[in-house]
């Protein structure tokens, strides 16, 4: 049983000022948290099982019992993020590395400028850790990491790749030596451009594409060709064609 | 001002089962509207717009003012299929080109097995759309292409591309000289594989891949490479990979 103050404690992590305050994010559904509990670097604070997930997880929930409250799923309606919820609920803490990700400076680093769509977001780290990618840096415009819908769309990939917010202009400049891939509309034709690492791969908005601040740094535009009539497309899978292609090499 | 009836009739068109009974289905937001309202393959029924939206479209409202019912914004919130409703909803007539899709004999042709997600379906139709693919097909269990959530996805690209329900197995049945390329993880690696066309991309289920009678009718599995720790891909960036990877020839 939740109190009342519990609740509205836990709604307010849904807003990306309170989770700062706090420095706790919501994380749901078995997948993501049990794969949270498998590992070191995020702290699970408190657990919110229905239970059916007890039932079926005992060793864990005998584990963490600690920090685990059994709810009724009304319950979990109230305090969930998600229209259908899962059976289960975390309360994680932020990761602790404090240090600023570096740059890789053998291989590809991925660069996010106003993407705001959490579950672009979300797939765009799936991207980055499908291909290997330790890093992603982020316009202070892009969407919040720790916003659920982006946790849930990494399906837990959030856990293995670093997500820094930095201003991006001061990151290609204090990194002058290493290219800048800028994904544009009427670029070169990203099939026939010789493709180098270390590289940055930079990634516009969904709506807008890239700022014309940003754009001054860029060392080669690419495009994906277009053999159809779409006007564009989506900014995730855009972003995983491309790191395909630097990664096919 | 809309009557109960009318809204009771909107709201019965977010179920399938009434959107096949009454061959309408919703779309909404400004851009997909407009582009429905420029082409002939889909007859709007009827519009509902906002007195902003009205405002800023004069000479659209003036043409279809027949056609069209001004709103107001709560009772928009009521008929809308989104969480932020947008200023305008259109009701559309299915559109009436009755024969099946013919099989492209020249080119790729896409199928889906079971893609649920609708945000992945209208993602992989604006693929096609982008990738001048114009047939896919779909078997029964994929998500329905009138779902509002998978014409919102596909940024217009339905008006493009033609969606089938079919059974997969009769489709490749009676295409058998058409190799069909299946993605599976473990298969031959993407970049090396010859790609040849005409062929069938064939793309499973986003949790459970592509079922077991189906594979038998693979004839090259085939994988993008894995380089770093997720378990696999988003389904709609594993088919925008895979296209791409076809059409860079």
């Amino acid at each position: 049983m939740l109190s009342k103050a519990k609740i509205k404690y836990i709604q307010s992590l849904h807003q990306k000022k309170n989770r700062q305050k706090e420095r706790v994010f919501i994380a749901e559904g078995v997948k993501i948290v049990e794969e949270i509990l498998n590992q070191n670097q995020f702290k699970v604070h408190s657990l919110l099982a229905t239970e059916s997930w007890i039932n079926k997880s005992i060793t864990i929930s005998n584990k963490y019992k600690g920090k685990l409250t059994r709810i009724h799923s009304k319950e979990l309606k109230k305090i969930s993020t998600l229209k259908n919820p899962k059976e289960i609920l975390a309360l994680v803490e932020f990761s602790n590395t404090s240090a600023a990700p570096s740059v890789t400076e053998t291989s590809l680093n991925l660069v996010l400028e106003n993407i705001q769509d959490p579950g672009n977001m979300g797939t765009i780290i799936r991207i980055a850790d499908w291909f290997g990618i330790a890093n992603i840096f982020c316009s202070e415009g892009c969407v919040d990491v720790y916003n659920s819908k982006v946790i849930q769309a990494t399906m837990g990939s959030f856990l293995r790749v670093t997500v820094n917010y930095t201003n991006l202009e001061q990151l290609f400049k204090s990194h002058s030596k290493i290219p800048v891939y800028g994904a544009v509309l009427g670029g070169m034709d990203i099939y026939k451009t010789e493709l180098t690492e270390p590289g940055f791969l930079l990634i516009g908005n969904e709506g807008k594409g890239l700022s014309h601040p940003i754009q001054k740094y860029i060392s080669k535009k690419i495009t994906i060709p277009k053999q159809g009539a779409a006007e564009s497309l989506n900014a995730a899978v855009a972003t995983g064609i491309l790191c395909s292609c630097f990664k096919r090499k």
